[in-house]
């Protein structure tokens, strides 16, 4: 959450906006309740932090129940008396399963028709619901998703502030990749890095791959040492206040050959048009095209098989998806506060790997940068 | 995997043996072929680390299909290359979606029913393939997670080795607890340590709760900083060679009050009550069982909300559960080579909280401690 930038009120204000928001879109596909289990979802629209719990939203009334287990429950509770969660909201203590605690609820209440977190959701818990709850169970994709896609204002000033940070330790993180090193050696001290400058967890597993294992576009760091020609990749990212930025680098050990250095050039010169491309009104498809059309200019198209980027917030990927258009899937326009990564990558066997990662928000008439570095190609 | 400790073949003949196992309990479900989506147990069985993929087991046939995406598509190439995966795993790639893919596999299998993990498939998956592949889907629950939960000699040897080097430290992390320091600053240092000790990673988020929030059965590391008088329950684990290993130990800062020292000693009398228990033939309720009766003497059983102990491997929350029994849950007898905590803990709300927690083995005769330190309640 983003409990530093603002007082109990605001934040209060905040989490009733979301929830209100939630309705809104809910009450469209006609349900009288909404099942939210996904702990980052969880985590937007309560603002407890926990690893089970479920929250369960009434569309057609002002209900709103969370239900947490014992290791939970005196955090939640603190929640309501600081007034530092949604309004109204009822903390139901779970003693024995979910499931039954969550049939419970779903009997008192006068609904008929639930919609479930239809990605997060288990078909396990599904079969449970659907036999014991006298309810229809409905399905719905994506619909907290789309709401945490379009960050508020309380939001980037942290996915600022952690992009500042990340930014600032990327020299010291590049020093890092030297000769006679070991990946796994290296990954640590970025770990131990991310953790120096504030942040309160690395974002996700570090991923330092050297030479033939820059080629693997995920790579987990091995015992194996850098060495003179080798092209690094260097990818970390930290945790702040909630919120996840990260960032990738490539550097070169010792002078990069002709072919490495074509290899950077293309990849750079990809970020920097997606980059530019990225603006209201463009749709996120359009990004990873323009970046996709530079590396086909390169020869280098079938080199780059992931996507552009990936959005960031809670989770460390989550909407808008940056990537090729896919069949049945509806472009994503881009609009101002979306958080995203932008960072094509080329992975050539027997050469090695160049991935160039920055995250940006998109403003009011393009995207603005939350992390960034010298440019160009780094000779370590 | 246990790679460090098993040469290709033996580790190939282990990979293959958990296939085989696999294949002889999902005959009994009466399916054709089995899914693996959950990542541990992709990697139990296939030895490929990767967040996404699937594994496609012909029940009836020796098929063997791993569908992955480009990303990991040259590692588990690598994998069947240096016969390091089960024999005959065919890799398949996958350009479009997970779905559409396997939806194709499907197809071409002459396969009528197909198992799937019920707790790891989601909702929308399971309609995706119920609509389109023209098979009928089976939900079985816990397939792989049964046979993860009984280690071969190769884990147990990685298990063994990364509790002594979190026993370690443990004596430098209870160093760490002093006063002014802030719970946040101390959580920092110990991941520090658990990397220099030669994990891979932390193996969740490391607990440092001071004070108040000691009784908070999963605080979070806040800025508060230790002062005289509190308890501090320090939680934390690595990850070796993908295997997790987990501890908790709690402090005084300074004397402890009368009051606190009870709890500590209820806690201590609870968690050695519950390791004399557990041994082959004795179920892991009455493990559980045994700490709860020792509470219970204190007058402690309500602060002792969570359960006794979880099992540990790929994942560090894993079967067995070591708790209370549960209304149509069959109770889990021990076997030798089952691993798992042992961690009872009482949260009292004005006073603090104490949680000791240590890792087993099943052994032939008893339970063989894979973590260690010295007794009794340290003050720092």
């Amino acid at each position: 959450m983003t409990e530093a930038d603002l007082n109990a009120t605001e934040l209060a204000d905040c989490l009733d906006g979301r929830i209100g928001l939630l309705r809104e879109v809910a009450q469209t596909s006609g349900v009288d309740a909404f099942i939210v289990t996904a702990r980052s979802n969880l985590l937007y629209l309560s603002n407890l932090r926990a690893s089970a719990g479920i929250l369960v939203i009434g569309i057609q009334d002002e209900s709103l129940q969370l239900l947490v287990d014992f290791r939970y429950h005196a955090a939640a509770t603190t929640l309501t008396e600081k007034q530092v969660a949604p309004r109204g909201l009822e903390i139901v203590p779970v003693t024995g399963s979910y499931e039954e605690a969550l049939g419970r609820v779903l009997g008192h209440a006068a609904v008929t028709r639930v919609g479930i977190e239809a990605e997060h959701m288990s078909v396990r818990q599904w079969q449970w619901l659907d036999r014991r709850a006298e309810v229809e169970l409905v399905p719905l994709v994506e619909v907290v998703e789309r709401l945490r896609m379009i960050k508020d204002d309380g939001e980037l000033a942290t996915l600022r502030r952690a992009g500042r940070l990340l930014s600032e330790i990327v020299p010291d993180v590049l020093a890092l990749a030297g000769r006679r090193r070991s990946e796994r050696e290296i990954a640590q001290e970025i770990d131990r890095l991310v953790l120096q400058a504030g942040f309160e967890r690395v974002a996700f597993e570090t991923i330092v791959a050297s030479g033939p294992n820059s080629a693997l576009p995920h790579a987990h760091p091995t015992a194996r040492e850098l060495s003179d020609g080798d092209l690094v990749i260097l990818d970390f990212g930290g945790v702040l206040d909630g919120y996840s930025v990260d960032i990738s680098r490539t550097v070169s050990v010792g002078r990069a050959s002709a072919a490495c250095s074509r290899l950077y050039s293309a990849v750079e010169e990809a970020q920097l048009a997606a980059i530019e491309t990225a603006r209201p009104g463009v749709t996120a498809e359009e990004v990873d095209g323009a970046a996709r059309t530079v590396l086909d200019a390169y020869g280098l198209g079938e080199a780059f098989g992931h996507s552009t980027g990936h959005g960031l917030g809670l989770d460390v990927h989550e909407l808008p998806r940056v990537g090729r258009i896919r069949a049945g899937v509806k472009p994503e326009m881009l609009v101002r506060g979306m958080v995203f990564t932008i960072e094509p990558g080329v992975y050539v066997p027997g050469l090695g790997g160049v991935r160039i990662e920055d995250d940006v928000v998109v403003s009011g008439s393009g995207a603005e940068l939350l992390t960034w570095s010298e440019r160009g190609l780094v000779v370590v």
